[in-house]
C-alpha cells in the first residue's frame, strides 16, 4: 500500500463526514483493530477499537464537527499524513492538527492530535 | 519548561523570520545540539547541528519563505507543537505541516515535516 494524496484525502474526508453524519462506525471503521489514539499529544494513549469507539462516541455526542483548514499532507515514504482543522461545536471551537500513520491495509494504525492542551 | 501557546508562537515566529531574513543561524539556534530533523517524514533523519545547518542553508539558498496557515497548536502535556504553512519560492509552493518536540531548555529536539513526498 502506498499512501497517495488521493488515498489520504479519501481517509480524511471519510473521517470528517463521519462527524458530520454523527456516524461513529464510519469513523471507527477507518482504524486498524490494534490502533492507538493519542488526543491530545502527551495524554494517555488509547489502544484498540473498544477504547477508540468510546472516544469518538463521546466526541460525536458532544456535537463536534470538523472543518478542514487547508490540504491534507501525505508522505508515501512512511505512509503518514497530517491535516489541520477546526473542531466546532455549539459555542466552542478548537484548532487541531491530526497526524495519521496508515498501515498496509490502508487503515489508521496511529493517530495523534495537536491542540492547546495542558495549559492550566 | 512548560510549552505555553505564547512560547510555541515565539519559536514558530522566529523560525519563519529566519527564512524571511535568510538568516540560517537564527533558524539553527532554535535547535538543540543533538536535535533530529526528518523532512519529509519517512526520509533519512538528520542528527546534530552540522547536518541541520546544511539542510537549512540549502532551503534558504533556494529562496524558500514560509507563510503560516492558521494558529500554532501546542500541548504542554508533551511539549510538542504543530503548525501548518506554505513554503513558497519563485514559481513553486509546497503545503507543509511541521511538528516540533521542545526540550526542557526550550530548544527543538525533534522536527518532522509532512508534505506530499515520495509520490513518483
Amino acid at each position: 500500500m502506498k499512501l497517495t494524496p488521493q488515498l489520504a484525502e479519501e481517509i480524511v474526508n471519510t473521517y470528517i463526514e463521519g462527524f458530520a453524519r454523527k456516524d461513529v462506525d464510519m469513523i471507527v471503521d477507518l482504524y486498524d483493530d490494534n490502533a492507538t489514539v493519542e488526543d491530545p499529544v502527551g495524554s494517555e494513549i488509547r489502544r484498540g477499537k473498544a477504547s477508540i469507539r468510546e472516544f469518538y462516541a463521546g466526541n460525536v455526542a458532544a456535537g463536534a464537527r470538523l472543518e478542514l483548514a487547508g490540504p491534507v499532507r501525505a508522505s508515501a515514504l512512511s505512509n503518514e499524513l497530517a491535516f489541520a482543522f477546526a473542531a466546532v461545536g455549539e459555542g466552542w471551537k478548537l484548532d487541531v492538527i491530526d497526524t495519521f500513520s496508515i498501515n498496509e491495509d490502508g487503515k489508521i494504525a496511529a493517530m495523534r492530535a495537536y491542540w492547546n492542551a495542558g495549559q492550566s
